[in-house]
């Protein structure tokens, strides 16, 4: 049986890792590093960090491969990730069969938690479909979620009460916005919603020295935070950013 | 100025603390221990043992205190949780005062992550109204919830899917279960909505020896679940368990 860890490793600060991940980055033998593109690399070179700050020289390979774009102009958005996955699976179906033996570990290093829009698991699913058997094993990793609500020192959620995380296209949907977790908002989805009685916790590159935090009442601070975005994607070529929405008392 | 971290030490498992977990539990002079009565004596040891892992020996202090009791008969649920977290604030405000030396580092070790239904931050926020001042620092730690989908394989959220976490006795007012995590639930919610439809994926005692963990249609496991915990709630005399309620495809 082949083995395949799944290893949260934090939003960005190489020291929010956990123990648990760095014992199963010593576990492995193989490592998959997924390129997403040129704007990416950087976020390649924070996983080859990791690996070689914990686990022993020589006791590991790498493969890198590029990752199957997704057609972001797709109108059949669901169609299009579907589509997208089922690309992505086939890829890592060939790496596992071809590049992990028998008995290996293999190991992916996936950005904040695992199980928070990280579609590695479900893709992991469809490989299994395909015949391929695997052992998992996934490591939770800090989320963006929590390094937000940490760097501006509130609550995720308050005593009683709820919290909803969705993505950017999504928000436009809620019925009402009570306390609301924001991810993957590629479009300013919070300028888009009535900013009333709303208050925003804002942060971008969480946890590096690139971080960015914005917080106000959403109508005062919304374009400031517009404008910030817009620069940071512009100087670095990506970003990486999350908000809570929050009804303000 | 008196220092405070909050630090999330993860669900159970000791390996399930972060490097920056651990930094700031070297930087304490003084841990505040605080116990919840005789049936959580055994969570107090854990921090203890944590403590005594990763702290230089001598360079600290602790401080063992019983909590205030929250009334959990009171009719009033928001009225009584308010009196409580008053009661709680005035406790913490004379700890910080009289323990905490200027200049010292203070630190709580908190079960989980700090900012899920946890109120010591907002407790710390009623001191400051007290008029203590204190620089704090929230450093994030893996949830219950994290730990929960890891151990079953399955993602909290799926791709541009959205994810509700509520407290147990707020399930029965959602208007609909989609994709919900649901948190302190004494009662067994679960056992008290719609069956028809969901799955759901529970665990107790997560990342520790007595880890449990049950899955299934909720109509077929429900009773197994309530059942189980039961039963660990009386061998042990305490129980940590948290579930995810999913819409079956």
């Amino acid at each position: 049986m082949k083995q395949l860890l799944l290893i949260g490793i934090g939003p960005g600060d190489p020291r929010q890792i956990t123990l648990e991940a760095i014992e199963a980055l010593q576990q492995a033998d193989v490592f998959f590093l997924i390129d997403k593109g040129e704007v990416r690399r950087e976020l390649i070179e924070v996983r080859r960090q990791l690996i070689e700050r914990h686990a022993q020289p020589g006791s590991y390979r790498m493969v890198q491969i590029d990752d199957v774009q997704r057609d972001a102009q797709a109108s059949d958005y669901k169609g299009a990730v579907q589509a997208w996955h089922e690309q992505r699976a086939a890829l890592y179906a060939r790496l596992i069969e071809y590049e992990l033996a028998a008995g290996e570990v293999g190991a992916f290093l996936l950005w904040g938690e695992p199980g928070l829009y990280d579609s590695t698991l479900r893709m992991l699913d469809l490989v299994r479909q395909f015949g391929v058997e695997i052992a998992l094993r996934v490591i939770p990793g800090i989320s963006s979620a929590q390094a937000l609500a940490a760097r501006h020192a509130v609550p995720l959620s308050d005593t009683g009460g709820s919290l909803t995380i969705v993505p950017g296209r999504r928000l436009s949907e809620l019925a009402g916005i009570d306390n609301v977790l924001v991810m993957l908002d590629g479009r300013n989805a919070f300028d888009h919603i009535a900013a009333e009685g709303l208050y925003i916790y804002w942060g971008a590159y969480l946890g590096s020295e690139d971080e960015i935090l914005i917080s106000g009442p959403l109508q005062d601070v919304k374009k400031r935070i517009a404008r910030a975005r817009k620069e940071a994607r512009a100087r670095k070529g990506w970003i990486m950013d999350t908000y809570l929405l929050r009804r303000t008392p």
